[in-house]
């Protein structure tokens, strides 16, 4: 596959790059036509790498793609799994080049997506293209792609339920997580699940004068403040009555096992500039984001936020709330109980409403699977050691899904870094984990 | 005045509006155009009111207008104080007509500055003008409108420490503050003093993926809440040390007097549609905002915001927090000892920043003086009450400064009412308000 690379690199960015400029954010309305536009470019890039058939299909949101090569119906067949839609670009001020103008610099594509997920997905394209082309693929290969990932993936589900036969494989292969390091190669053995909701906190029915009732009323933001200063306690406990009555707490010997995958407190504190690290007592900073739930405000806002000052007391405040879970806390309960719970704890004053978002459960791979072994090869053989089984803190909720309808595991083989800043401003992806992505993938085919 | 009245009535709209329809917003860069213009446009109804002269002053900021009558130089002046610079108007989506196209309905003036304070000076200007044409005006009348009340008036105290003698007066007679109700006139004899700042709160140094960073880093709204929630303790008093080392507390025999004023309490929570009021505990709701300090967060900010859900920790979190002083908290003492424990309270994983916006401080009025004696029996006459003497829970800071600096106390002769939602959507002024206020203001001049 190295040879296929250098001789098609040209080629390669040119089709990423035109998958990347366009700005399927699936979150905002606008850009409702460019999810019909990533949907089309990537059936086409389906069809050119070497597929049978390759289509959009609708859904109730936004669509979806499939594709598939048939081999032999009787050899096994790999499901690979992929989105491209991308989070929001925002705070767009802060990106040094324009995110949907991919850019190479420092070795590296700066775009949203460059990692999340349309640089991935699109190794898994470029290895079934090389293997199709050159390397004797003697497996049947499937493609769903999706646009509502990084929306909590509403619609697929459904499709997929409707569409058993069509998506029926061996394994789902996924390449949407991110490595331990450059030079600690890992697959991902579990990941967390998701309660996402959004909280307004209304005081009284219009903006005040701060000064003409400041002290006498309550102020919606300071008690939005309070309610959720009182979600985590001093020692990192969630306080959400219930939270954990689910977790499952991870024996001494899993623990040992996790703790293998190195780390560098320093390094880590040093990447992110902070003077120190915070979470629940009694954990590693790697059992908090891979064995532990947690809950964060992803978004807050209420009164005057434009420049200057205004002395207003405002009538309502905000939050987005999210909670990451751990097998085996199930995601609709959790948004029950934080529910419950926020209207248990509001005090009379104010007005409280809870609206769910997206969630999803959290789920475990056997690390025991001919596909894992088969993965672990691959990425020896590429990085030159052993990839470490991890534990990742983000949420894929609907693999979760995907496993219980179709009733085949997944397999993680994420190459993102921690530098690629997914979700954040200037996104990137290493050219290098690129080229070493496709190659691991395509080895993947050799051994399995 | 009242036949005055009737005979203008439409005149007086017309000028009115044209000062409405000008958006002075002094907090925000772009309206800079419009200061002048308004300043312009009251220097024309000055003149035209009957002023011997009238112009437009620069300062380092907005510009102030300054115009004047001389009648006999030896008799009592009367300096007017008002502004002309307005509040932003969002959110703008609530304002049921256009904040900048006055509009009349159920007997009120809907606009941006209907009452605060363009509807207030013009009073102060049409009373002027009927005592020059036919009330027999036996005072000088000088008049300060500035353009920065409502930032906190950086520029004027400068201007008026070099314009002593310009402003030489012997009461400096404002209307900028409310009434009990419309049945119940009252007259301020104090208001409390101002500390507002901005807090920054930094984690790590860019945003990152809530996933894959969740529990194991500080997530700076979760702090800033922590922090926020932290500086009002349950009983309502203020964390911040050193903060009540100042402030006065009255006799029980001032408290009792104070309480004379008409409150129900249900009808205020009518108003704003709250189950309960929330303040310091020991006091009233008229004492919490009227004798009392207090804290509040005006606005706060920080991660996704936008529709649908965004799986970020954020790097930083934003709020703006002030706090309403009494006398004899001093302004920039209360802001020194807020940023000293602001900072004093950041945990370690997190840095802070407080930058100071504008402040001032409060002041109180003797009622024994012949100002407030003559503004006492005109506003009895109009509304056929004695007015009661109330402490008001706004600020104007440069009023202090204007004493201070002047050696003249101000009255304050309010005529706005709660209904008119002031800094908020859908401003009004009741056009009753209008009429008797500018009666009122002209019977003080008769009796002063």
């Amino acid at each position: 596959m190295k040879k296929y690379i250098e001789r098609n690199k040209e080629r390669f960015f040119d089709e990423l790059f035109s998958l990347l400029r366009i700005p399927s954010v699936s979150s905002l309305e606008q850009h409702k036509p460019d999810m019909q536009k990533c949907a089309g470019r990537l059936v086409g890039l389906l069809l050119e790498a070497g597929a049978d058939e390759a289509a959009v299909y609708p859904t109730k949101g936004h669509p979806v793609v499939f594709g598939q090569k048939t081999v032999d119906p009787s050899a096994p067949t790999v499901l690979v799994y992929g989105h491209y839609d991308v989070q929001p670009v925002d705070p767009i001020e802060l990106w040094k080049s324009d995110p949907f103008e991919p850019e190479i610099r420092d070795g590296a594509i700066y775009a949203r997506g460059a990692n999340d997920d349309k640089g991935q997905l699109f190794m898994h394209i470029k290895a079934f293209e090389f293997m199709v082309r050159e390397g004797g693929l003697k497996h049947n290969v499937k493609f769903i792609l999706e646009g509502e990932e990084e929306i909590g993936s509403p619609s697929l589900a459904e499709w997929a339920s409707e569409n058993k036969e069509r998506l029926a494989a061996d394994i789902i292969l996924v390449s949407d997580t991110t490595m331990i390091s450059e030079s600690v190669p890992s697959i991902n053995c579990g990941m967390r699940g998701l309660s996402y909701v959004e909280v307004k906190v209304t005081g009284p029915n219009k903006d005040l004068h701060s000064g003409h009732y400041g002290g006498a009323v309550a102020n919606p933001i300071n008690v939005l403040c309070d309610m959720i200063s009182s979600l985590i306690d001093k020692d990192g406990h969630i306080t959400v009555k219930g939270f954990y009555d689910d977790v499952v707490e991870l024996s001494a010997e899993d623990r040992a096992k996790l703790s293998r995958a190195p780390f560098d407190m320093e390094e880590y504190k040093e990447f992110l500039d902070i003077r120190e690290v915070k979470g629940e007592a009694g954990y590693t900073t790697l059992e908090r984001t891979g064995i532990r739930p947690c809950l964060d405000v992803n978004g807050i806002w209420g009164g005057y936020t434009g420049e200057g000052a205004k002395t207003v007391l405002p009538s309502v405040a905000h939050a987005k709330i999210s909670m990451r879970l751990v097998p085996n806390q199930d995601s609709a309960t959790i948004t029950r109980l934080f529910t419950e719970h926020f209207k248990a704890i509001a005090p009379d004053y104010v007005k409280v409403e809870v609206t769910p978002h997206h969630g999803g459960d959290g789920f475990l791979i056997p690390i025991s699977s001919p596909a894992y072994k088969a993965a672990e090869k691959a990425m020896t053989e590429v990085y030159g050691m052993e990839p470490v089984p991890s534990r990742g803190g983000g949420s894929i909720p609907i693999l979760a899904d995907l496993q219980r309808i179709l009733g085949i595991d997944p397999l993680l083989m994420g190459f993102g870094l921690e530098r690629d800043t997914i979700h954040s401003p200037n996104e990137s992806y290493l050219l290098k984990q690129l080229f070493a992505g496709m190659e691991a993938i395509a080895l993947f085919y050799r051994y399995y």
